[in-house]
């Protein structure tokens, strides 16, 4: 497996992304199916279903279905989350309840995640139920996260610990689940099948810690997304949650005083300031690096050729690599 | 079997409901689950899955998972559009974002969807790939109902063509779906499958236009709606449609400036006294009648003593003499 091997995992995945685009009735509700999919995402998690597939010798052609119904899974639940958030701009674009209304947004969500079903339905016959067990499951705690997201925005005093169960629902069991399937399609043994999900998990939590950062520090062009959004919602980011844990009470005062704030550019602007006062930044970093070497590790202890990891590998470096 | 038969269905549905009502966390997710859930429903769905069940003498017990799934799923359905609607009443009580806000009707929505299939995977084994197939597409086309219903709303010239293929999607498919999952469950061949499904189909055709008929002319108290609520909306019924169809050109612009109204009561009581004039009111009820004989000449041809049809007739005919 060599670089060749990665680009080709794109192309198939654009490729049976488009020969898929939804040509269904009425137009209405899957218009905005096929604007969300279209606007140029980082296909993260059907790369991660093909990759996990070739690790374990699977045919990939088999994982497209499976990839695809991810994907789809995924972004329903950025169609939902987007109204619940009353976010305006996704992925640079206008999110789908603007563009559309909110009644569209609740609706072709809805049939997203029952399409994605459809899909994980068209994969190999030995594989469907575990599939779909493992999707359910997963899906389930998604929700979980994300109402624990929710919860958070209304208490000062969420711990590392509960923040991190929660992007652990919220974030790393899609990218878990995503590799479980593309093992599940391979006809992996169940051992292997744990060992590459714990992968996910802790490459999902590096993954959302890194997120947290660049909404606050990364490049506003690369990200396709408003600087400091999470701050100006008063987001509960890990940088929020850290920050609060490592300050006195003055400036404990202060971060909670600029929550305050109205205008918004002074709001971003002055946490900022205090997060890189009290190194947030670096520790952020530090604690994404973490989990990546976790994952790392996890990677390592499946007892397969390493020329079988290539793509894994090189996806896993450009998840921690990446700018956005 | 006799009229015992019917009454413990239901019995064992409240229990099987009682005893699986959601201990998840976090709490703010489940609440109002297991709010809409408790207000007292007919549970047509789960006793048509049952009474499927019996007709092809599978283990009744087999089925109160797929049951409960179906009743989860019809019940995701309501939340999600009186969102869409606006709904502030439901079952007599506050609808659920009436009640939690649209947020957390979305999530929770969500979710019960996700446990629909978590209970269909609890099936026998033979039957989950078969039931969640047969859902899943159901499902879908619940979904694709709901947008040309939203579509009808901006629309004066649908016919009663497009009407019944609308509730056809959005109603009658369920009916038709929970039935031959109980013979899915139940192990029936193919053939008697899709003639329960048929069954189904023009009982829920009969069971749409008789609701359409309550909304206007039911006992308010008995229907636990507001009387009149299609009418408010300017929601296309059966009865708007029909009336459309039926009108001359004096009427059309009298039904047309109804529907601009701002005086609630008034627009009720004129479009109503207008449908009398009409003789709407028997169409629709003839109309119901002639979805229910066809129905019940799908039955007949099932080749199966009739002893077994007892809790699915008696059923029907409970649908059919409804007050409410």
């Amino acid at each position: 497996m060599n670089a060749v091997s990665l680009l080709s995992h794109h192309e198939l995945i654009e490729n049976y992304f488009k020969a898929n685009a939804f040509k269904n009735q009425p137009l209405e509700l899957y218009e905005p199916v096929n604007y969300i999919l279209s606007l140029k995402g980082k296909r993260i998690r059907p790369l991660l279903v093909l990759a996990a597939c070739e690790l374990f010798e699977g045919t990939i052609e088999n994982s497209l279905s499976t990839a695809y119904a991810l994907e789809v899974f995924h972004n329903f639940t950025l169609v939902h989350d987007d109204i619940m958030d009353q976010a305006s701009i996704r992925r640079g674009q206008a999110t789908v309840h603007e563009k559309f209304g909110a009644n569209s947004a609740i609706l072709s969500g809805d049939v997203m995640l029952m399409h994605a079903y459809q899909y994980l339905l068209q994969a190999p016959k030995y594989a469907v139920t575990s599939l779909i067990k493992l999707f359910t499951d997963t899906g389930i705690q998604i929700v979980e996260g994300q109402q624990m997201d929710m919860n958070f925005e209304n208490r000062n005093d969420v711990s590392e610990s509960e923040y991190l169960k929660m992007i652990e629902f919220k974030t790393s069991v899609l990218l878990a689940a995503c590799l479980q399937s593309g093992a599940i399609v391979a006809n992996a043994s169940l051992q292997h099948q744990q060992f590459i999900y714990q992968f996910g998990l802790n490459l999902g939590l590096s993954f959302q810690i890194k997120d947290d950062y660049l909404d606050a520090f990364g490049d506003e062009e690369k990200v396709g997304k408003i600087k400091g959004g999470d701050i100006r919602q008063n987001k509960k980011s890990f940088l929020l949650i850290a920050a609060f844990n490592k300050s006195n009470e003055e400036q404990k005062e202060q971060l909670l005083h600029y929550q305050l704030l109205e205008n918004l550019d002074e709001k971003v602007a002055k946490t900022l300031q205090l997060l890189k006062d009290l190194q947030i930044d670096s520790f952020t970093l530090n604690t994404a690096d973490y989990y990546f070497n976790l994952a790392l590790k996890n990677l390592e202890a499946i007892s397969i050729d390493d020329k079988h990891k290539y793509s894994l590998r090189a996806l896993a470096d450009a998840i921690n690599n990446r700018e956005y």
